[in-house]
């Protein structure tokens, strides 16, 4: 359960973990364009981009799991496993970036300017609601970047 | 003078990164201390928090060179430097999410909300260039944590 190998390329493991980033980012993205006026804030829109490019990798990969699984191909070569390290690692560093931004944003709005109190028009669940699906967007594609780093080293 | 050994702890180029560290994370407290309504902001106090944590792991870690160099002591065993890449990594991580949160800060005021403009008694391009030092001190960690992780590795 807990050994590398279940969770690398081309297994139900590592299918399950692309398809929770998927949902994570996609969910975020939704949430967050939900909510009127998010346009207003940079972070807000550049949380939408870095979740954007997150949700597209973890698709591809999805979708590469998914061919290895139904052709029962083995994923595991030197090559491909550096190029989905490099690609989680880049991911994962927007994405925390991203995440961290929003929430710092968010913060400010709900204790230091109490925008949230003084504009009840703006929609302050919806927006803590789309960083924190970003933050467990995040943690998943942290892990495959860990599992994939340690799978590049085990060559 | 690419190679990984000659920044290892206990040489003159590992003390030479972490006296930058140490001097970036202070730079960033001091100037965003001087910045009069810092307090105001909940980023900008974390920021000083992660920066001071910072600023004290590398003291203790140059403080170490120092002594390593003096007495011509090889710090390269594996209980140390797996210490050193924990707690490399989690200062590198704390002083990012710092970095990017008050970073989404600082854009939400000049661009989105134009508080700077608003308020010029806002010291904006203090805080601006706190957050410059804090991103350039977590450049320094995050390249020493990756230096770490390759002499841990290579055990």
């Amino acid at each position: 359960m807990w050994e590398v190998a279940w969770w690398r390329p081309g297994t139900w493991g590592g299918l399950a973990m692309r398809v929770g980033q998927v949902a994570f980012a996609g969910a975020s993205i939704g949430v967050m364009a939900s909510g009127a006026g998010f346009a207003n804030y940079t972070a807000f829109c550049y949380l939408i981009a870095s979740m954007g490019l997150q949700s597209l990798w973890s698709l591809g990969l999805a979708c590469l799991d998914v061919y290895a699984l139904t052709v029962k191909r083995d994923l595991n070569n030197a090559l491909l496993v550096s190029l989905f390290v490099i690609g989680d690692w880049v991911t994962a560093l927007l994405s925390f970036a991203a995440s961290c931004s929003a929430g710092g944003v968010m913060v400010l709005f709900k204790r230091d300017v109490l925008f949230c109190r003084r504009y009840p028009q703006l929609p302050c669940g919806r927006f803590e609601l789309a960083v924190a699906l970003a933050f467990l967007s995040w943690a998943l594609s942290a892990t495959s970047a860990i599992i994939m780093f340690c799978l590049l080293a085990a060559f």
